[in-house]
């Protein structure tokens, strides 16, 4: 059983694998590189993975057969456990919990050399409508917390496995991130009377100089105080704290949003590693005036030296403007 | 002039160097290694970096010519610009203020092809004095609140020169990292009246499962959350807010245990890339009781993923307390 345990200092709650202990030796290098020559994400090879929990697939085919345009399994090598109590305790000065969560995987597509951005509008409102299925499914449980939606692209973003997929990981508890802009949205909100977000949103539909796409429904923009060059905030324009809230209709919006967006930075770029991590609102706090979804990219393309590692301070050499302008003269589509 | 802007959600401050922009081509692929024939950082090349601010070096030799065995330098290319004011000013919903600071270099030996652990503990005890010494001068320019010491190690850690060196950022304002850690310190504080830190270095001592040296003023442990395997922290026992009031026999016990700790590390792990941060008190705030403190000893093993890069949630593969047992049965020195 994994072990949630919290740092006692800033609250930072980590997991810690303690069933898969690994011996020093394995981690004196970099673990191989996948084969490439079997993927168990492979229409067809739909016994190499846990069954399905969820499928969009042809009419008249079976589960855990081939029919499918998406699919939805348990990650075979999960961060948390599904099956359990919390138990949560102090030890000493310290607290933990066991590690419970849902650890899963959103198979894209069935075509393994498919990237996101190779895929029809279509079919990533299909996968932007099963992040909100799960999350919609997965919020029930009561010893779930949040709901955690990323995608890593490229091996230097961490992903293992080459066939485009995303994760979503269940936590008890939301990350520390999630809980700064929830803290950061309630103090302006207490302060101000409005969500952040939407007077962010409004500041930089006037001025323009850091917008990336102007959509009906949703906006892509650089951050005003960007970590890494090129990080892009898609945010819904409409004041909306939970993700899987959103329609059928918005979702499409969004996928056109997200592709042309993903098209952009990869063909300025070249098709760089990126990661992209949606934020919303933990399950406990419903509808709330004071945060605001949204989904974070970041290219993988400066190496993070120690200073950003041990401080949380970043050093970005490329003005979220520069980027911005770069992005909009970028065509796609 | 480099831009510091703070993230209007959270309130983490970031570096955007606009002076410096590189077009997004020359972010397509990973900067070339240097090409190492060169080294600004040997004896004998005094002349190629700027002039020396600090020098430990033979009675009777000149600054800035050989004869020294320890230097500290402007970095060449700063990420800050010492000179000017920090004008601070609003930007509709944002705050910015003039990229101002110190970022300087202690060139740790005259000699290339050494590491930090084989010099001497006595040349060890140079590289802390010195860390001390620039804190303490720098900190009487009052536009300054922070002296974040570091030290990359290997290329994937950052070390863009070979050559042993560590580095000082000092900062208008503090780094989000301290900020959270001395406003959980407070509040631990304010609630049970002692230094956490202070507590968990009773229990840790008491229990020992995560002790990897326990030395006479010192303590090197495997942190009970720690978000990296082989994560290490060395912390002095007594109650000691800010780094620089370190004491010359108290450096000498610090070089010694900073050295075997990270002996155990790279024998461990057959020399990692790693980083380490010293966290020390804001220069406005002096001495305080909830503050303590601390060098913290990152080992760069394992790929951050999506999840982790985007959250602040992280996943340790390796309990601190195998970690522990394995450092502590390394044998060094």
């Amino acid at each position: 059983m994994p072990e949630l345990r919290k740092d006692p200092i800033i609250g930072r709650w980590v997991i810690i694998a303690t069933e898969r202990t690994k011996r020093p030796t394995d981690f004196k290098t970099d673990a191989p590189a996948p084969s490439g020559s079997f993927c168990p994400f492979c229409q067809g090879n739909e016994d190499k993975t846990p069954p399905e929990i969820l499928a969009y697939r042809t009419a008249g085919t079976l589960p855990n057969k081939p029919g499918w345009r998406l699919r939805v399994v348990p990650n075979k090598f999960p961060a948390l456990q599904i099956e359990g109590s919390l138990d949560k305790r102090g030890v000493g000065v310290y607290d933990r919990m066991n590690g419970i969560g849902a650890h899963e995987v959103i198979i894209e597509t069935p075509e393994h050399h498919l990237t996101i951005t190779d895929l029809a509008t279509e079919q990533i409102t299909d996968i932007l409508w099963a992040y909100r299925d799960r999350l919609t499914d997965l919020k029930r449980d009561i010893r779930f917390n949040y709901g955690m939606v990323f995608k890593n692209v490229g091996k230097v973003a961490g992903a293992s496995l080459e066939h485009t997929h995303s994760q979503i990981i269940v936590l008890p508890t939301a990350p520390r991130t999630v809980v700064d802009e929830m803290r950061g949205g309630k103090q302006f909100y207490d302060y101000r009377g409005r969500c952040i977000f939407c007077d962010i949103i409004q500041q930089e539909l006037e001025s323009g100089d850091r917008m990336v796409l102007d959509g009906e429904s949703f906006l892509a923009y650089e951050p005003y105080a960007a970590r890494f060059p090129f990080e892009t905030w898609i945010l819904p324009k409409r004041h909306m704290s939970r993700f899987e809230a959103i329609g059928k209709p918005e979702a499409e919006e969004l996928a056109y949003c997200l592709k042309a967006t993903l098209q952009k930075i990869e063909k300025a770029l070249n098709m760089p590693a990126y990661n992209y991590i949606v934020h919303t609102t933990p399950f406990d706090l419903g509808d709330v005036e004071h945060y605001h979804w949204h989904i974070e990219i970041i290219p993988r393309l400066t190496k993070v030296a120690g200073f950003e590692w041990g401080t949380g301070f970043y050093i970005n050499p490329v003005p979220p403007e520069s980027a911005a302008e770069y992005l909009r003269s970028v065509q796609v589509g």
